[in-house]
């Protein structure tokens, strides 16, 4: 297809392809003339991760190129795209070098026998959390992320069910990057709800939604 | 304080402040002499507040002034709040009008026995998403929605117990923001590290993490 007709199938503006094409997010198309390119369905699907990341995921361009590089890796695993796509959804300028944060970090995945490297984004990720919850005098805050770490267990069994619910080691790679950015998206969208439902119900049945100054 | 020992003890850049109180994000300091102010404690925990929704939270400065506006209004509630902060968490050009991704929204929330207005950010959050795993061929993604609603209750209500073990509706409010500002980025670090967990431990039982391109 000409790229007029991918910008019209993938909803992207034709100057955005052509700013993916020059950035290296999308290769390049079969040349049928000197300024005519010819492109395929493989594009047209390329192009629609690259909008998801960005969109959804709010991923810079450098961040993009990343995960793409994961997925076109001829050494690539699972693993490795798992921490290429932790990274990139990251904030980028994450402070993880406390040292009394680090060790409530260490406690917490220790209580769940978890063991994470040090160094992964996932970890450090944490670490700027419990850095900022104690920073903003909300250090209470981390109570809260036991409940959070039992409900992440069956979370992750049904994202790996979803990666590996894949005909081939290509599609995995790529439901990886889909779970975790539209996962992510929508873990926010469904929590608020659920949130919103609770606090509802919370009131119907005589629970405070707003306690008083002295309770 | 003076203006510099509040860029200390928060560590913000005096600049950052001063960008910050012109933008409305902080009340002005007590004036003590014609280009003197005084700061309180109260400041600074506001501007740490500022700079958690804008640095974990990847806030816009705008987004950041409606939440604060929730916080200070005299007639506000956890309700208006809640709703107020998954606003300014959303992303800011959500696409919720495509109407096949809202039935199968619909169907979804009905499915869990959930209410929500349809012009909440929340429920447009999610359409979004549903449009996004659609457009990137991923319909299959939606799948996974149900097991992440059985995993938002029980947070939700850690949420909920969170905001109200407060010790006045001020300090409710202000746990509502911050828990869904660190929870959706705890959540979004503990979900990665459970993942990997997860998939490291299937590997030792056998199960392949790399399906092979006939399974």
């Amino acid at each position: 297809m000409r790229i007029a007709e991918l910008g019209r199938r993938s909803g992207v503006p034709v100057p955005t392809i052509k700013y993916y094409l020059r950035e290296g997010l999308l290769p390049a198309g079969e040349l049928t003339s000197p300024n005519q390119a010819r492109y395929t369905e493989d594009h047209l699907r390329r192009l629609r991760l690259v909008r998801a990341m960005v969109e959804l995921g709010g991923l810079s361009i450098a961040a993009v190129r990343d995960v793409l590089g994961a997925l076109d890796d001829p050494e690539k695993s699972l693993h490795k795209a798992m921490g290429t796509i932790s990274a990139a959804m990251a904030p980028p300028d994450l402070d993880a070098s406390d040292e009394a944060a680090r060790e409530v970090a260490r406690a917490f995945v220790e209580r769940q026998g978890w063991t994470p490297r040090p160094d992964s984004y996932a970890f450090k990720a944490l670490v700027a959390v419990l850095t900022t919850a104690r920073d903003v005098g909300h250090e209470r805050f981390t109570g809260v992320l036991d409940a959070y770490a039992r409900a992440c267990v069956p979370l992750a069994e049904a994202d790996l069910d979803y990666a590996l619910g894949a005909d081939s080691e290509d599609e995995a790679l790529e439901n990886v990057v889909v779970g975790t950015v539209l996962g992510d998206a929508a873990m926010a969208a469904i929590r608020a709800i659920a949130r919103r439902e609770t606090s509802e119900r919370r009131k119907d049945t005589g629970s405070p939604p707003n306690p008083e100054p002295d309770c």
